[in-house]
């Protein structure tokens, strides 16, 4: 896959099938999103959630009630522009589709969430070295035992995900992430993962583990499988989000998300 | 002395010799600054090292050439509007003294250089403790390994001073700091002390130690003492330093400092 490629023409790619894969690393300068798809019963309660809890729930766009569109990001159609969807029924994964136009429903409603490919982008930028980048393995993350603020059936632990840096490049890493709030921002936590009850960095719950030099300090961030989490919890009877590291690409630069 | 002072009359009291005593804490939300005076023949190589080393040395204002006025920071009279002065001869303190009128001459070049009470009030503001001002000390400052970049006479390593916070809090005072480039900025370390070459938290080579809690992590700042270690070993036959903890009040204010 080319790497000068537009997010237009990637998603066309999507649409029609012909790329089915991860996005990482694809179109970069361009914002790629977590996807939530709920039926419109359960929005509001939804958007609560991502409102109380801004740091793993950064929320980028909110499509209209049964609305495939999603205008603030690009010409898109969520119903087949995401390389790969889950499907949940009752809080379980029950289909992984490549497009879910035969699922659509005039009451679903599509929610954007920020992602942390877009912050990593600003590290890398900046000469900083992301570890999972380095070792090419998917970021570590680990569930807390930090309780987000719960919304009607929508609640769980944050999650986190790990990254680890030397004092100097911490505090910078800390800086760059502070401008971007719609990616969840600064970290969360430095140093001690006990504090989070986290017991060992080697086992992370959903990623892979990365190596740690003597010197470094891990710095944790809010993650975006907070709300899968949460949404997973919530036993709906529907709910579709895309599949790990198939991310919505959309139109946005990164560069706009910047708050300074 | 009353807190609602203006900088103004607080100077004008200095002057007159009514108030020779420390200025922390006085006239709240004015920016208080660090002295250094020096014959022309050093000022250039003064100024090239503030500029090589602006974390230690964040220059506010510099006076004209056997200038006592500061126009930029007040109506200032800078041989007696600072409460103590320090007179250096060949690098040794000769003398403390309340006013350097007899000393003046028409060679000497000031320097006023940015103080950590600006960010201290900045971390305060924003809720956060700040350790030695809770425990009404001064703040651990020590010599670190970390050599400034010379220029000219000029030379040494760079001192720090030390705030514990909780990483939540450390993260906070981060972004806090950042904001403040002209009063030190950002921490330039956090964590195990001994990356820069210090050995004990407990014994400081300036100020007090304070307490550091099981959970609290040092962040550690560049400091204003950095310039009057380099300014002693370069044994010039002339200097005049303001007395430790007696700064030059201005009428700049704090939030003047801020970049965002």
């Amino acid at each position: 896959m080319s790497s000068t490629l537009s997010p237009a023409k990637l998603r066309r790619k999507i649409r029609s099938g012909e790329y089915t894969g991860n996005t990482s690393g694809l179109v970069p300068g361009f914002v790629q999103c977590n996807i939530v798809i709920l039926p419109a019963a359960y929005a509001h309660d939804f958007l609560r959630f991502c409102q109380l809890n801004p740091k793993p729930c950064p929320l980028i766009a909110v499509g209209e009630p049964g609305a495939a569109a999603l205008p603030a990001l690009g010409d898109i159609d969520i119903r087949s522009d995401v390389p790969g969807y889950r499907v949940f029924r009752d809080g379980q994964v029950t289909e992984e589709l490549t497009d879910i136009t035969a699922l659509w429903r005039d009451d679903l409603v599509t929610f954007a969430l920020g992602c942390s490919f877009s912050f990593e982008e600003a590290l890398l930028a900046d000469g900083l070295e992301v570890r999972n980048v380095t070792q090419r393995l998917n970021v570590p993350m680990y569930r807390t035992t930090l309780d987000c603020v719960a919304a009607g059936p929508f609640a769980g632990k944050m999650v986190v995900s790990m990254r680890p840096f030397r004092a100097g490049d911490a505090i910078r890493a800390i800086q760059i992430c502070t401008r971007f709030p719609a990616v969840h921002g600064a970290p969360i936590h430095l140093g001690d993962p006990a504090l989070l009850g986290i017991a060992d960095l080697a086992h992370p719950d959903y990623g892979d583990a990365v190596s740690i030099g003597e010197t470094e300090i891990p710095l944790f961030w809010a993650c975006g499988v907070t709300p899968q989490v949460a949404l997973a919890a919530a036993r709906l009877p529907l709910a579709i989000t895309h599949r790990p590291g198939c991310m919505l690409v959309t139109d946005m630069r990164n560069s706009q998300l910047a708050v300074l």
